[in-house]
């Protein structure tokens, strides 16, 4: 298998390079580019036609797109330690807080990033007021997670997930894009560090 | 367990609702009225903060919120037939395929429908120009789906799976918010006809 890998401050591949450390997973990869617009290279939209990394490419030629896609399969492949969860319960739990980091958090972020940044703005399509409408949305959604990290040592219970790789990821990411998180949020502060200072955060 | 649901024309709980007769899985529901905004009431808002239906509440008081927590939740109580794989390569399709139903269709479709539609347009925070910029994308997005679908009878390969549910849910839920499938799209309603010929759609 080859995996192809953007380097940060690209958070899908790293989704997917945090969560092969995790599990002690060797990825051969080769890089593309995303200011070089490799991503948009005819030979690779003919394995992505989204132009979008990172994609896993199987010795069969099957491309798997999509970084959870990805992770599931190598879960599928790699079951211990499990970052989807086993119980029922922690299954759902894993998957409704993977998803709210996707459509409350990573949703904004990215319309802030495509809106506003100078890297993305000037294309075409984009609209500056509605990615700073979305500012003050990071933020709610940031203050979300702070809050139910009260209870919790990491974001879907008493052990790190998959989910915990989506927050972190994207919170790394709207740091870079300006709009990281706030100052008050003590619960989310404290859950980065521990989390940051795991190996595979390095990856 | 008892499901919170909401009727047509609202995609989430409709999902669960398909994947739950898929299965032959009856689940105790009441009703959440979104006209009456029964889902920010604060008993509701005490079980999911984020305002939104569907849930499934446990015997044990966990809730999930989610419509595909709950799906998975439902699948790991039912696996036959199994909704979402079981071999690595089926799984990472059906999760590939699930995410850009949710990434390409349903955020462009969500953006129309709160930005433009009657129903939502009046509320703050709401922007005209994106909300009409995103019917393109709702099209465009429409005729990814009809080129995959012309190599396979559903949208992960030859099984119908969540995927499948996941896209007509959304194509049903365009078609009612004013942006449906394109009718240069052969494939996709040649598609959209067998899997609205399952008993299961009319749940």
């Amino acid at each position: 298998m080859l995996f192809y890998d953007s380097p940060n401050p690209a958070p899908n591949p790293r989704r997917v390079r945090i969560f092969a450390a995790e599990k002690g997973i060797e990825l051969p990869s080769q890089e593309v580019s995303i200011p070089k617009r490799e991503q948009k290279a005819p030979e690779y939209l003919g394995k992505n036609p989204r132009g979008q990394t990172p994609i896993l490419e199987l010795d069969d030629g099957t491309v798997i797109a999509e970084s959870v896609a990805i992770m599931r399969y190598l879960e599928a492949l790699h079951p211990e330690p499990a970052m989807f969860g086993t119980t029922p319960k922690e299954i759902a739990a894993i998957e409704m807080w993977s998803r709210r980091v996707e459509m409350i958090l990573m949703s904004a972020v990215g319309a802030v990033w495509v809106n506003t940044h100078p890297f993305t703005a000037a294309l075409p399509g984009r609209n500056a007021e509605w990615g700073e409408a979305n500012r003050p949305r990071v933020a709610d959604a940031f203050r979300f997670f702070d809050e139910s990290l009260k209870n919790f040592e990491y974001l879907a219970g008493p052990d790190f997930s998959v989910a915990d790789i989506l927050l972190l990821t994207t919170a790394d990411f709207a740091d870079f894009v300006g709009c990281g998180m706030p100052d008050d949020c003590e619960n989310l502060r404290g859950w980065h560090e521990r989390v940051s200072a795991r190996p595979s955060s390095k990856a």
